[in-house]
């Protein structure tokens, strides 16, 4: 408590996720300073952060400490909640949802009022922040110098992992797992589809889903083995002419238990494309080089 | 050593799968009589499986032993290759690649012509097989009969996993795991993607990308748990509305990277069109939903 830069901060946004970052960090002893545009939030927040101060203007939040933590709606919120405030000599630490250029941009945008910028990515919804174990975590990248003064109070609500001085890897960490899990749930959608009017129990198929992705998941360490060193063929045991083979059973029997195979056949299409391109000793890393524009 | 009905066993196809099992199967102390098409295999066979004896004909190896196993290229290759064999009383396990309709016709083809059938999804590839601790196991339904009479020669090229009398159900487990696995690696594939450009390395992100979807794996049980109470709703956190809001970001930041959005778009078009039909407080689990005709 000796230093009032690193065991104070100001809030700006009371959103699920603000109010939950608002309590995780009264809880671990912050003194916060709190904003957000419509005051009825605030009210919600003395439930949970009863000791928060919550002011009427941006520029008071802003004023009351040196880091400032931002979340709201989206980027353009952003600039327009922080249009008039004075950011000379701030820590800015932006936890809105943002893409990679958005993110940079907002660093530029925040470097020419003088602040320092940190960009955030959430790897949680709400009810992990503050929650030991929960497993929660926040990417952040930009100011290096910024993090590490912050450290502790950004580690309070969930844990930190800083992925360097660009200010978009952050929110480009954030999207590629998101977009990751999104697969993953497309393909989870047609297991369950292919069962669906059958006797068999989606409680029973879970667990046999779950332990066969992480399985799989292994392969992705493979993947990237295959990406940094450009050949895709080493260790390959189930190669990608095999494979291709092999995917006619899985459209047959999404054919036979009337499912559609519009979440399947895009992968396959590629696995089949680079199979032509004539990489048929190769595993699926390929699929990605397909991928860019 | 004592009944040679369960310890003895024919194997017909000698491909790469063929010869893992054989070679397990001998290590285990099973005498094997074993055919393949072409001959050549077989002789390839002497180095892991030296004690197995090669036969010529189908009829010969079916006549050795009560456990015929058929490991071939596909459906059609089994119906050629026993077209003529006399399987009355036999006990027949189907390794080959099928569909679950295709199991369930070879099924009752194989009673028509006096043997029990046991249809089997193997959920390996093959130097997985006889590998202790590699986690390989093979789903088995059809005759529990079979199953129960011949549990230990079964468990001792792999694992096993009966899941019921239907012939299908063993390939329908099989396809749908495998579904959803190639569902997870076109998540993994757009992920690397967005990275490819960056000064980020495949490597570091691979480990990242594990531990989130062996995370968020975890919801496949609660999806499981939606569908059979047909309630989307409970204990949801993030729900679709939100979900739906937040893929504008995903979406963004693929076009921003120069990355194809063709293996996130059809997911996502999914859930809009959930959302759009008034489900904005499940989650995603009603996808599964839209994909059966």
């Amino acid at each position: 408590m000796t230093d009032n830069n690193t065991r104070s901060l100001s809030l700006l946004g009371l959103g699920a996720m603000g109010t939950a970052l608002a309590a995780a960090w009264q809880d671990a002893g912050y003194a916060l300073t709190v904003w957000n545009r419509t005051p009825g939030r605030a009210t919600a927040l003395a439930d949970v952060a009863p000791a928060a101060v919550a002011v009427p203007t941006v520029a008071e939040a802003v004023a009351a400490s040196r880091l400032v933590v931002v979340c709201l709606l989206d980027d353009d919120s952003v600039g327009e909640a922080l249009a008039d405030a004075d950011l000379t000599g701030k820590d800015l630490v932006n936890l809105t949802t943002s893409t990679p250029a958005q993110a940079r941009a907002r660093a530029e945008w925040a470097c020419e009022r003088g602040a320092r910028y940190l960009d955030g990515g959430i790897m949680a919804v709400p009810p992990m922040i503050g929650a030991a174990g929960s497993g929660a975590y926040v990417f952040y990248s930009g100011s290096r110098g910024l993090f590490e003064a912050h450290r502790d109070a950004l580690s309070a609500p969930a844990g930190t992992n800083y992925v360097g001085e660009d200010a978009g890897f952050a929110a480009l960490h954030d999207v590629a797992l998101l977009s990751a899990m999104y697969g993953m749930f497309s393909g989870v959608a047609h297991a369950f589809a292919l069962i669906r009017k059958e006797e068999i129990a989606p409680t029973d198929l879970a667990p046999l889903l779950t332990s066969w992705l992480t399985a799989m998941g292994q392969s992705v360490g493979s993947m990237a083995g295959h990406l940094e060193d450009g050949d895709y063929t080493t260790g390959v045991v189930s190669n990608l002419a095999m494979q291709v083979a092999g995917s006619a059973t899985l459209l047959r029997t999404a054919e036979e238990q009337g499912v559609s195979t519009e979440l399947l056949t895009p992968y396959l299409t590629l696995m089949k494309q680079r199979l032509a391109a004539g990489h048929a000793e190769e595993d699926t890393t390929g699929v990605t080089d397909l991928l860019l524009r």
